[in-house]
């Protein structure tokens, strides 16, 4: 059933297979958390949490799984050692070893001392955040960044010490691609923001009005059921924060936020996790457990879910379909508004403070600040204390806006207070692969906006499973694009594709 | 926190906790399963099942655990090692070590032989159950019968083999303690059903009118709300079969079915499942993880759910502060009812030919039947091939019908398929523990009708957690209910019981 026969790597698979068993289960816990769970259960969940990230640990570190694999690939040289394997066979021991390299370069000392801080640092963000205190968040900040250059050591980089933290979201990227191509990308969207905001913007008052989430709900399944998704092997449920949380192939549960004076929350969330729910569904049921059975990376998979939600969900192909429909759902707050004006609301380009509500055109910059400093930090060029007004400096030169407070502004995002440094940039890589991998999808399919008009997406998800999903890992996300569109990585397409999209939108 | 301080009783309960909390983990993936669960995620899902299975019989059967535990007590002997541990922690070490022993008396070998064997039979099972082909289950059974045999020998007894299964599921009960007492009900009941059936059983039609699924809801919300359930700590959800499932004191869901056509089968499995959901509720927190924090045995978790479902929830007293409530939620439906026709509906008395659909009268004896005819192909004086003839005879004997195919007879249960022998006594048990304690709450409570009448429950949560809960399994089966009634088991209060309450209903 596998693409790979060989018995050796059939043995490294069922071992393989158990751990993604047990990262399976975990998913479960993070879904029942946000969704159902009892809110006094909390503290006997982390621990349930604990006790299943060691198990996974204990699993894929393990003696068996170490011996397992040496007899498909030299661990310490990355030599494939059964020259008869598939190269899909191969591909999946070198993302097998890579896995297990990061699985063990930490040593549990490390790994410890890094959970306590970080744990601790994020209570303290928090607190910090709601209020208004960086100074109290500063020195744990210090420590984290210190513990991430640690850790990068620990792990060990060619180039510069940041690679080594993008590596463990982002497979085999490195600090010198995304430099020039965040560079390029950063001068094109200022110039067209200045454009935009020299023309007139109209506000969209009627999203403002009631829509009733029974109704909004049904709307989000209607859309979930034109993507090909069933009962069957899927779900929606609400949650705070929307999510997907896939199981397995088979197990795909996607969470929306219902937000009764603003139906765009809702709408926006189902497609962009639906993007993420189709990959993980089409992923090969077969190869379940290895690499070929896995997403690529953070970057691949948001270029996956922005695919959906921009690309198609905020075209006007898209909402010929789908604004009848709506429409039909909502005639006491939509009667009034028509296609274009909907769409032209769905698109309004409006430098804001936070990155998780940003439009097409800003979204980027907030991430690209963001690495700026993440590098600035590990650098050593940019000081802990002197972040808000880094912060704030950065905010005006890319949106022309700065915040009132650190809490909507250096102290926004959670990332940081994880430790979590070199997995912002993933958020803008996946809009960039998003827009190579669009272009090349238009290549084939030159009336896609005909058939999207019609209500038709399943030729989508198939061509995404034909050109990306059904290879799981075997290829590395620079591999990838390079595989669907002849090209290396390169923002170009999705500055064009902006430029083009808010053209007309802006009278440009 | 815990009763007993210790370190090595600590050092025990650290690795028994784990375990505990992998137990929880098990049940929310039963949880999820029987609710939310994609349909087509069920393959993968047994597989989740199978591994959390397996690390939690890791845990339990751990050198380390067996070497913590050395040293409370000696695991040949039982004798405490330790003679300064209070009495909670000795009776803990010897549960601790009757479980060990449970755990690690049946070799590897065998517990796979008996998964692969039972799998396969309750697959053949459902299908023989669904064809009405008992013949083609027949050597399935026999097989699990021998299996059973093998397991008692493997698992040891005194007297009887029977008694070896039947401590599997209540600890330290014997086949000679039931055997008298389960007689003695038997005449009992038998007695008290042909004078009930001599009278006229009038129908209840009312009870078949339209219920509408979300009042039902609200309804079973409103009994949850009174018996001091919040939802900070507890859910209620929908599904086939009702069920409680706590994954610990702060985590109790329960289930329910809504049967738009017939209300009790919602009302009374909230109020079924509650019992169980405020035994595992109470249970102390600080002593998670061991034995002074679980629940006895499945017959005192049975007696509490029947406890609130029938002698408070099918009382006259119930229904004077419920009717009122049910009666405004479903006005066009009951509106011509009053209390005493409602009252003597919901305790109507017909025999019936399947068990989980009986009254208070008949259940015991389709327990007492499978009871008898267990002893009886165990012991080898019941042929499985004629088991279809053994329990019709005994069916005319006991209830006086007969069913018209094995489907609703001697196929009904999931049980013997799954080689659960010894199981079936907890049903009967429940309901016989339960009449003493009800007896010795009534003592302490002589004015609980007029309370509960008033809506007034949480005295009766906190006698029950006084006298049973706190203790979680310090005591046998055996010896709580001497010490909570100061009897030993005895039907006499069950039989009491009955026929005080059914004589005024039927006019005896």
């Amino acid at each position: 059933m596998t693409k790979e026969h060989d018995p050796h790597y059939q043995d490294v698979l069922k071992i393989s297979r158990i751990a993604a068993h047990l990262e399976a289960i975990q998913s479960l816990l993070g879904w029942d958390q946000e969704t159902y769970m009892p809110p006094s259960a909390i503290e006997f969940r982390s621990q349930q949490h604990e006790i299943i990230a060691s198990q996974i640990h204990k699993h894929q570190t393990s003696h068996d799984f170490q011996q397992a694999l040496s007899n498909l690939i030299d661990l310490a040289t990355g030599q494939i050692k059964i020259p008869s394997l598939s190269n899909a066979g191969k591909a999946a021991a070198r993302e097998w070893r890579r896995d297990y390299l990061k699985n063990t370069k930490l040593p549990l000392s490390f790994v410890e001392k890094f959970a306590k801080a970080t744990s601790i640092s994020q209570h303290v963000w928090m607190q910090a955040k709601q209020h208004n205190d960086f100074q109290s968040f500063a020195p744990h900040l210090k420590n984290c960044i210190e513990l991430c250059k640690e850790k990068a050591n620990y792990l060990g980089y060619e180039e510069h010490p940041y690679d080594a933290l993008l590596d463990l979201y982002e497979p085999g990227m490195k600090t010198s691609i995304i430099s020039p191509i965040f560079s390029k990308l950063k001068i094109a969207l200022k110039e067209l923001i200045k454009e935009i905001c020299a023309k007139k913007n109209p506000s969209y008052p009627f999203l403002l009005r009631e829509f009733p989430a029974v109704q909004q709900l049904e709307f989000s399944k209607n859309i979930l059921q034109a993507f090909g998704f069933s009962n069957e092997y899927s779900r929606l449920d609400q949650s705070a924060h929307p999510f997907c949380s896939a199981l397995n192939p088979l197990d795909i549960r996607m969470t929306t936020r219902i937000v009764n004076g603003y139906p765009l929350s809702n709408i926006f969330s189902v497609i962009h996790e639906a993007g993420h729910g189709i990959y993980e569904a089409q992923l090969s049921i077969h190869e379940y457990g290895s690499p070929l059975g896995s997403a690529i990376s953070l970057g691949i998979h948001e270029s996956q879910s922005r695919f959906w939600e921009t690309f198609i969900g905020k075209s006007h192909a898209f909402w010929r379909h789908f604004f009848p429909i709506l429409n039909k759902k909502f005639p006491q707050s939509l009667s009034d508004v028509d296609l274009n004006n909907f769409y032209c609301a769905i698109n309004e380009v409006r430098p804001s403070l936070i990155r998780v509500e940003a439009d097409e055109v800003t979204y980027c910059l907030h991430v690209i600040l963001r690495f700026e400093i993440e590098i600035g930090l590990v650098e050593g060029s940019i000081q802990v204390e002197d972040l808000p007004e880094v912060w704030n400096e950065k905010m005006i030169d890319l949106l022309g806006i700065s915040p009132l407070s650190d809490a909507v502004g250096c102290l926004q995002d959670i990332h940081w207070s994880m430790g979590a440094i070199g997995y912002f940039p993933t958020y803008a890589l996946g809009n960039i692969y998003a827009a190579q991998i669009f272009q090349a999808f238009e290549e084939h399919h030159s009336n896609w906006e005909e058939r999207v008009g019609m209500g038709e997406f399943l030729f989508i998800r198939e061509w995404l499973q034909t050109h990306l999903h059904q290879y799981g890992r075997e290829f590395t996300p620079c591999e990838i694009i390079k595989k669907i569109t002849d090209n290396h990585l390169d923002s170009t397409p999705y500055i064009k594709y902006l430029r083009d999209k808010f053209t007309p939108i802006y009278n440009l």
